[in-house]
């Protein structure tokens, strides 16, 4: 385990992952409450919302709302998603208060792609210059490149590793000819199908290529296994992730059949701080929202720090005890 | 990855540690269907009642009518606990339908034996000769020996891998004394302290010291850890896993607050066969026993499987449409 990092950033993603996913109408005041409980935790990044179509996704319609609601603690980075440029535009003008990032997501899985945008994964490369020039114009000569369905897919099955290299080194070709670079690469275990053994393989065969780019990971429970591949990640040297608070963003009871949401932030918190990582993310406060969360949604939510609680406050008892 | 074992073995717990924390009543007719849903999944070994005070546990009261109740598939080991001379003498007179295990259960915390058993660790060590002597009577002349706690401690705190080697140097040496010898260790995370790290310590120092005896985890997922571990237990070799279907034997839901089961049952067969792992079960069974388990206790359980589904499926259906 000597590769593992001595600090992880973990970028909190539960309220854009979780809020859009609930069908029953969650408060602005309460989403709110939700993000703001999170900034207290000293997570460095929040993503809250998504700048996408209220005719889609109605429950982001509230995403200017979103923006100007929440409190803004000092060092946490406020951030949202778009789809197209639509959105683009709407969380650009908010950009003072927003920290824009250059994403751009394609997918290793055609099929998966065509999908969910409409195109292939070469049609949606193709549209890559657009995305280049508008982040260039913003002040962003880079681009965040996320790949969906790193480790399988739903309707493609497996996916080679050398094919989440082959993407990669498409989106780059586009991106130098149009004067961007490869900033940050997220893998995204997007339905669920990474085991240890292929974080590590995929991880090591992208770093071999790329050994200067960061690498984030972006890992959902569908399959249980989400906590066990960020130990794997950690074992690799990976010092980024995305994580929900008390794991929303799905559920994995009948009401919510088949998805299920990123992993949870406090186990990946509790990994951390039992491994002697650093994190910067008060615990015991993230736990507490946690508790939020689910009061928030209003059903159960997977997380199990929520009940089990924090061993240091274990620790701390057994230590008062031996002394008295 | 190398020490990566070829097959796993796997003792389903789900029924003895489940149905004993549920609440409302389950009939007995439930409890044997799902003992026999678990019994056509291939699994070598099922742990389904215990022989305990109905006093103290009515939920077990009915121990005697499932040894009579449920069916008998060829090669499963029917396997059931005891905590006293009274339950060991209960069982024994289902020897002809039950695997008798010569178990023997110690702390490596006092505070949690001396909570559970009014006796300290030396005195339940002390107390070995009569069960050495009652497992000889009936033809076993070693003893299964489960240290609990062996991670750590909600009493005492963190366990050091040096005390869990101490106390069963002195249930050897006991043992030896009665001539019987320790057949087999348990390491359980009872609590739910263990990370993946200190389960390769543990497993580590407990195996350079009896590196012919054959090491099993018991790994309760309180702090949602389990799996991790579990991974971190396979790459040190370790072959032999208690887990419980679906997760039963606790909920990290707000009506059984802090406990949560065992490891679950789908998650690990799951993870054994993405690694190549054999376990000899068939995880779609798995998966329909532990769907079934949740209507039976009529709550949700937390295992993922049962609503994130098979990849064999999704691979299956991926090559179909790939022909197509």
């Amino acid at each position: 385990m000597s590769d593992m990092p001595r600090h992880v950033r973990i970028k909190e993603v539960g309220p854009r992952e979780g809020f859009q996913y609930e069908k029953g109408a969650i408060s602005l005041a309460q989403k709110i409450s939700l993000v703001d409980a999170l900034s207290a935790t000293g997570v460095s990044s929040i993503e809250f919302t998504s700048f996408v179509s209220p005719k889609w996704v109605p429950q982001m319609a509230d995403a200017e709302d979103m923006v100007a609601g929440i409190g803004r603690a000092p060092g946490v980075a406020y951030e949202a998603i778009w789809l197209n440029e639509a959105g683009l535009e709407r969380a650009a003008r908010l950009r003072d208060r927003l920290a824009l990032r250059p994403m751009f997501g394609v997918a290793a899985s055609d099929e998966f792609m065509r999908r969910n945008t409409n195109r292939t994964v070469s049609e949606r490369i193709a549209g890559l210059p657009g995305w280049a020039r508008r982040y260039q114009a913003l002040g962003m000569d880079w681009l965040d490149v996320s790949v969906m369905a790193a480790f399988g897919c739903n309707y493609e099955g497996d996916v080679a590793p050398a094919r989440v290299v082959a993407v990669l080194e498409d989106v780059q070709t586009r991106a130098h000819e149009e004067g961007s670079r490869v900033g940050n690469i997220s893998l995204a275990d997007t339905m669920g199908w990474a085991n240890p053994r292929q974080i590590k393989s995929v991880v090591g065969v992208v770093r071999e290529r790329w050994p200067a780019v960061p690498i984030k990971l972006h890992l959902h429970d569908t399959r249980a296994l989400a906590i066990a591949n960020v130990m794997a990640a950690l074992e690799m040297g990976v010092d980024s992730f995305d994580s929900a608070v008390a794991g929303m963003g799905g559920c994995p009871f009948a009401a919510h059949k088949g998805a299920a949401g990123n992993v949870t932030t406090e186990d990946v918190v509790f990994l951390c701080q039992e491994l002697g990582v650093e994190t910067g993310i008060d615990l015991d406060r993230m736990i507490e929202a946690g508790q939020l969360a689910e009061r928030v949604v209003g059903h159960p939510l997977p997380g199990k720090l929520k009940s089990g609680g924090n061993l240091a406050a274990y620790r701390a008892r057994a230590r008062a005890a031996a002394v008295a």
